[in-house]
C-alpha cells in the first residue's frame, strides 16, 4: 500500500472504514427501519462517499446481513453474562428472571434492531442464517444447566415474556416472572 | 343524504370507504413496512383520492392505529378457535401445541404486520393500547384452563416458540413442542 499525503486526502488511509459502515448501517436501521434504510443514509452516517459501499459490499442486502450479524454478536455476550455466576438450577432460575426483568427495561434501540431483523428474516429467508446462529448461541449457554428441549422452551419463554413486557401498558411483578420460570424448570 | 347520480359521480356514495382505507393500510404495511407506508400508497391501494384520508382520519398515526387494531381483532378469533374443543388440561396442552405448530407455518404477511405492530409500539407507546388489548384477549381464553400467571407464561411461550420457529433454518419436532408445553403445564 502506498502512503498518501494526509493533507490532500485525509480519509484515504482508513482501515476501519468497512467496519464503520457496518456500525452506521445498524444505527440507520434503528432510526429508519429496514424499509427506510438506503445506501445514501448509511454513507452519510458513516461519513464516507457512496462509492465506498459498493467497494466494500456486494449489495445493500450483503451490508444489511453483516449489520444484523454484528448486532446479534453484540447482543449474545450480554445474554451470556447473566448466567456466569449461576451454579445450580435455582441460581439459573434467578438468572433467567433477572434477564427477563432487565431486558424488558433495556435499550429500545437494541430491541428495535432485533425486531427489524426478525421482520427482515421473515421476508428474506437468507437472513435466517443470522437468526439461527444467534438462537443456537443463546441455547448453548442454557444447555449448561438444562437439556436441549427445555433450553429451547426457556429461550422461547424469555423471548416471549420480554416482548410482552415491552408491549404492555401494565406493570408485571418480578415475583410472577420468577413463578413462571420456576414452574417451567420445576424449581419452586 | 342526497342521492348522487351514479353516472356523474360513481364513487360519491361509498359507505365502506373508511373501512376500505383501513384494510388498504394493513396491506400497505404488509408490503412496505410502517417505515415505507405513506398516505399516497394507502390512498392508491384503497382507490380513493388522497383527501379522503384527511377527511376520515385525524392523522396518518390515527389511521395506522386503526389498521393495527383491526389486524389484532382479526388475529384474535383464530387464536381463540384453537381452544374451542378443549375440555381438560390435556386437551388444552394439545391445543397449545397445535396453535404453535400451525401458526409457525401460517401466513407470513400476517406475521409481518404483527411484527410491524410490535416495532411500532416499541417506538410509539400510544400503540401499546392496541397490543395490551390484544394480549388481554389472548390471555382471557387461556384463563378458562389455567390461572392468570400461568396464562401469561403460556401466552409468552407460544409467542416465543412461534417466533423462533419462523426464524429457524432447522425443523422442530412437534413432539418436542408438546414436551415443552407439557412440562410447563405439568401434563406429561
Amino acid at each position: 500500500m502506498t502512503a498518501v499525503p494526509a493533507a490532500r486526502s485525509p480519509r484515504r488511509y482508513d482501515p476501519d472504514r468497512k467496519s464503520r459502515i457496518v456500525d452506521a448501517a445498524i444505527e440507520v436501521i434503528a432510526d429508519h427501519g429496514v424499509a427506510g434504510t438506503t445506501s445514501r443514509l448509511i454513507a452519510a452516517a458513516a461519513d464516507v462517499p457512496l462509492g465506498s459501499l459498493t467497494y466494500h459490499f456486494d449489495s445493500i442486502d450483503d451490508l444489511l446481513e453483516q449489520a444484523f450479524r454484528r448486532h446479534a454478536e453484540r447482543m449474545s455476550p450480554r445474554y451470556e453474562a447473566h448466567f456466569e455466576k449461576a451454579t445450580d438450577l435455582a441460581g439459573f432460575a434467578t438468572a433467567v428472571t433477572d434477564l427477563i426483568s432487565g431486558d424488558a427495561g433495556g435499550d429500545a434501540r437494541d430491541w428495535a434492531v432485533s425486531y427489524e431483523l426478525y421482520l427482515a428474516a421473515l421476508r428474506n429467508p437468507a437472513l435466517r442464517g443470522v437468526t439461527e446462529a444467534w438462537m443456537r448461541r443463546s441455547r448453548m449457554v442454557l444447555e449448561r444447566f438444562i437439556d436441549p428441549v427445555t433450553a429451547r422452551g426457556i429461550d422461547a419463554l424469555i423471548e416471549g415474556l420480554v416482548i410482552h413486557l415491552t408491549l404492555s401498558t401494565a406493570s408485571f411483578d418480578r415475583a410472577d416472572t420468577r413463578a413462571i420460570v420456576g414452574r417451567f424448570l420445576g424449581v419452586p
